[in-house]
């Protein structure tokens, strides 16, 4: 039992006190877990452009002050009633969307979506009560995603907790919480390329790149890069993308080129814009007969996906995904595995660290395009 | 062999003359098979909403005159150079799309979709040597689909034959050429219900049908069938349909209808209208994290496919199938065997049957709506 169990905790945290300021490191105060929740220490967390776009809170409630973050490697410091299987000291990844184990999503072996825990971006609070973990001088300050991982210490559902080797380094595998997970899981689990066929990954950010090294991963033979900055296509070939495509260097759609160079489309599409034009192409690429397109990019509120049914009946196949099809608390330790087998590459991914202090340096670098994470060491 | 073998053979057919006017009996000469080609004794057709559609020719180029059919069984008379598989007597199905072995689809374990025989609704001769096999007096008739199976003896590709267990009625099996397993395969090969789910089938003519039997077969606890026309909903009982919804019935979108009476959405959906509204319905009437819509119906040329891309997102599937994914000579005869074996129920599908000298009479129940299939006697 750690002493400080039961008790609140005063640590660091980065604070958003409103939208698309620099964060502010300051003091709080972290109340203990209550009911199905764990208390836990971050060592690392890593910045992913959900945590900048609603920082941005261009398109959403603003939702301020609020403690934002949601990729991070911690270790448990306490947990509230209820909770069994995760116990102080274990080796957790925070994760931004949950797993009950009780509800139809949960109990389906196809899905992830978690009635109780699926995402929510507009609640600040913990379920339990309706009440925030968190406080400056008794005014609570929001949670972000369940997660709040810019902060020392932070309070997470259970369901929102995976247990994962403790030999796993964290400052690594902290990248797993969302963004690698996405788009690796998107291209392993639902695209399911079989070796020896041809992918094309539509967005060459940490996503995309992530799609791209599931499909180096399945033993894809050609991984067709798509993106329309060509300054990405030098760092794609280091996860296995072997051929570059930027549609503005060509008058016909970029599904009609891709159909060319491969022969009448690609087995495997994966799109990671969120652009509804960049989902319409991904489809349009893929094969006839069997291809399978799958959407991972969140588009806009009021776009439209729209095709020629032709298209489909053409048996082609359309999905989404959302984490990769990941359950988070079943499936996330095995992807920590397979890192830790040396078959999954995450290093490359991690291309600058910044110590918690200098945290406004990961939103700068984000902001400017430079690389692909960034990862946050707290205890520095 | 068959003392027929080599010879042209005179025989009734009936023909096609020019859009929409019956069809007439005539004396035809039927050439013999060329290389790679089957002459098949049609014993048994029946009437599918293709034939009637390409005879109608509102929507195509108009081919005439033409010898229409392609919904039969027959045995075979005699064999052109080249087949090997097939021998004079074997009890066969002509299918309207091909399966040449070779070709990317045909080696693909996923594709139907023959490079070399896929369907092809404006070829009215013989791949072989672009000619017809039909005449009167001299005059060529074109084919249609490859079968023209409104003769008494047609001339068919090879890889448009289908070998099946001789001990199989034709006036039964005839149905399974195109129709039947169209509609099953896209629930049994496609869409794949495990035992338990709830199934949506849009469309309760002759293919939606045979796709709730697909789903009755695969142990689906609910069927729930959509039409605008009530009356199919008594027929539709006996094909293990147990809910019907007429969206006339309704305000809101059927979708929504359908979600209501689900608990969140239907697991699978068959669209099997054509319609792309009702394309558009069955896609967002299955449940979130593991929804699977199939698309049969064949839209206009200009329609669009159209949803917002967050209802992909949430981890539904779209797929579309084109002749329930079977490959003709693979996979029917297995299908056939499923009848043999009283799992799949053909008969109930055949409400009528005529002599040939009627077979305008089928085309009449066929434009008024009147029952399922209209079974064509040749011998009669």
């Amino acid at each position: 039992m750690s002493s400080t169990a039961g008790q609140v905790i005063r640590c660091k945290a980065a604070v958003a006190w409103e939208s698309g300021k620099p964060l502010s490191i300051e003091q709080v105060e972290v109340a203990p877990p209550q009911k199905n929740e764990v208390r836990i220490k971050i060592l690392f967390t890593s910045l992913c452009h959900t945590d900048v776009y609603f920082w941005d809170a261009k398109g959403q409630n603003p939702l301020f002050p609020r403690i934002l973050g949601h990729e991070a490697g911690g270790i448990v410091e306490s947990v509230g009633e209820g909770v069994t299987d995760i116990k102080p000291d274990d080796h957790v990844l925070p994760i931004f969307t949950g797993e009950c184990k009780e509800c139809v999503h949960c109990l389906s072996e196809e899905s992830n979506m978690c009635d109780l825990l699926r995402i929510n971006t507009d609640r600040g609070a913990m379920l339990h009560d309706g009440k925030s973990r968190f406080s400056i001088n008794g005014k609570p300050i929001y949670h972000f995603l369940g997660t709040s991982t810019f902060s020392e210490y932070t309070v997470v559902h259970v369901g929102q907790v995976a247990k994962i080797n403790p030999n796993a380094p964290l400052d690594k595998v902290c990248v797993l919480s969302c963004g690698m997970s996405t788009g690796f899981g998107a291209t392993v689990n639902v695209a399911k390329p079989k070796k020896g066929q041809s992918v094309a990954i539509f967005g060459l950010g940490a996503v995309g790149l992530a799609a791209a090294e599931g499909a180096r991963v399945s033993g894809a033979s050609r991984i067709i890069g798509v993106d329309l900055n060509p300054s990405r296509f030098e760092l794609a070939k280091k996860f296995g993308v072997t051929e570059f495509v930027n549609p503005k260097d060509h008058k016909k759609p970029v599904q009609e080129v891709i159909a060319e160079m491969t022969g009448g489309g690609v087995d495997r599409s994966v799109e990671c814009t969120g652009s509804v034009q960049a989902m319409i192409s991904a489809f349009e690429c893929v094969h006839d007969g069997w291809g399978v397109a799958v959407l991972v990019g969140v588009p806009n509120k009021n776009d439209a996906f729209k095709t020629h049914p032709v298209n489909l009946l053409n048996e082609r196949t359309l999905k989404g995904t959302f984490f990769g099809n990941y359950k988070p608390r079943t499936d996330i330790p095995a992807v920590v595995e397979r890192y830790m087998n040396k078959e999954l590459e995450l290093d490359k991914f991690i291309t600058h660290s910044v110590p918690f202090s200098e945290i406004n340096k990961a939103f700068d670098l984000m902001l400017a395009g430079e690389g692909l994470r960034c990862v946050i060491r707290m205890g520095a």
